[in-house]
């Protein structure tokens, strides 16, 4: 096992790029957005992600709720189960992620992503940067894209 | 003291993250805003900050020109010297960070916190990125959001 | 030569700021827009590059099409190769960059930015954060801005 | 066969008009946009026209990428092609087209449909007028509509 | 009677083109707008119309619904009926224009148009382009212009 | 010389495209816009044709105004003479042009176009069509886009 070594092939990228990278005792991941590569289908809602997942969440099973909240806290939780699977498959864990920036396409979904984050990280928090951008790909249904960066020392 | 050590409580976060994370050599920083925590006080002026950095900043005194160059100008000297405060809490000093990535709500702001960045760095400047985003937490009277990247190797 | 040396003066900054920073056995590089530092001239299309650059790009030398296509593919190669020649100006060669952040005023442009990259990346791809911004410096005119990092380990 | 005869039944139209009309040796066609009038569906991408033009077209399997590129070239691909399946129903062939009017929702889509153009008119290119209009029937999925005019003379 | 003569005087133009012109066995004609060019009068609703033409349209007598509709219809009427006319004026008759080139400006209309384009062509209809274009002269009350183009061969 | 000849190379087109085709009787022009295809230039304002056509269309000296009408006279004035060059070059002459579809970037342009194209038209005008559309190619300079269609009989 080399300092620099290849990704793996858990998160198939939607373009021609590495889902990680080692680089001495850092693993820097690309940006997540809450797309399932294997079915080139977008997370939209409570329906796109497990039913337990949904639960934790908070889904209400009110059609006029769901619809609101839903797109934002499905997409929090897949992206942020995206990064712990990445982060796993290159030998860490999610408390090795000690820093995240969130680009977002409207801000007002900060207190939903904000909850949600508080579940994947009941140890220290990670440092963070956040800020709302016009657009993230691969469409305007991108609400979140999140880029983590891990440390996980070479034995 | 680890490689890996806890954010101090010098900056206290507005939401659930860290102020300043170590990995390996490196000191890693949330990006900061110019609310001041202890006051959940957003800086829009030289009224905000202590005079001496406003005479520094070069307030006029005019009612006309202060109310226009004064937001910007405050909250980059805020922002900075926050910087430098959390730097320093981490065991640096302001010459130790090599890089920022700064948004902007407007980019005709950036000469002005041009001018105050060159206040913190008279020495070897840090490698620099800079782009204009729709929106910062917590609200839109903030108009500069700043990420600082610092190297301070352990003995 | 230490670990944290000085940025050479392969690309001169419009601001003060550095090129490019050694932290350890990283190094870390400014954003980089399509401005000719030597010339203050921006890169508005295929007749601001070198001819073979344009032809491996694409150019069809109809005017309706290459005036459609040509900004962004030009901007997109000079970009690269500034990305290039840096790195190189700091001991590496591109294949050591491992990262990349990518700030497009339109994602519509994506394709294009795509396509490019693979012809300076034909190996093992970085790991890539892609959104879309308001505005970056100095003018509207600059479609993209890219934010890259290499580990280049010191002897 | 006279000189003004009927239209054939091989385009169905989406309303209460004729899909070509012969007036002397020439044939007339409606504007044709991409909609599958058997199935009354729209085109939005690779995924609606079959596998051999969408490689011929250049998808790339990347997710980001077909899905920016796929609507416009799918489109193009798809009205050019029924336009050449109304004028063989009416007795001529492709090389028989001398006139294209061509409205775009986005000029910026040009360069693909020109790239495509080109496949079908191998030989001597038409006429051809090209303009960016506000809407086109039947929703604003529709990014392109070409209205055709082919010389068939009678024997 | 030669293949090209002078177009008649049914319907005065407002700049100086011509109402019709013929070439070889066709008759073309200028776009028709709802504009009463002896009056210099805009037609605005079913009171600028014949009686007997606003009850087939559909006149409701009621104000909310006619407001909203009789500009439309009654603008489609007019156009219609003027080519007509024209036509007429030409030597044909309205079975024999064959093509149509609608500009609306608003495509929600189309639905009220369409139905008073079956009025006047009961029989073969003709080949037909619709787009939605920014504005028409004279003002932004003109919803609609249609071109038409006519076969009548010379004996 | 067949009734469907092969385009002259009088007008260098934009893209893959002829400038005119002949088809029976007829001759059909592409949409003419105001850029010079040999220098790749776009026509702008009265320093952009020749010195005697400024001072036809009414080039005051003064600066304000020939900046507002320049843009628009310039181009009505080359985009007409271009027409009459390429049906020159078809064989026929500018009395031969009986149709018109003229798109503007802003009707308020049109009694400037209106004037100029008395100028080409002394005796009997062409039927027209004139509508407002939101874009042309290459790039928004364009004001105007004028598709002509002439009469010229074969012997």
């Amino acid at each position: 096992m080399t300092p620099m070594n290849q990704p793996s092939t858990i998160a198939q990228p939607l373009a021609r790029y590495a889902a990680w990278r080692r680089a001495g005792d850092f693993i820097f991941l690309s940006g997540v957005i809450a797309v399932d590569p294997a079915a080139a289908r977008i997370v939209r809602g409570y329906e796109d992600i497990p039913p337990e997942a949904a639960t934790l969440l908070g889904r209400t099973g009110e059609f006029s709720t769901d619809v609101k909240e839903g797109p934002i806290l499905a997409q929090s939780w897949y992206v942020l189960d995206r990064i712990r699977q990445t982060v796993e498959a290159a030998g860490g864990q999610m408390s090795d992620v000690f820093k995240l920036v969130q680009y977002f396409r409207c801000l007002d979904h900060f207190p939903h992503y904000s909850r949600v984050r508080k579940h994947f990280f009941p140890g220290e928090p990670p440092v963070s940067t956040v800020v709302e951008v016009s657009a993230m790909l691969p469409t305007d249904d991108i609400l979140i894209e999140v880029e983590a960066t891990a440390w996980v020392p070479l034995r």
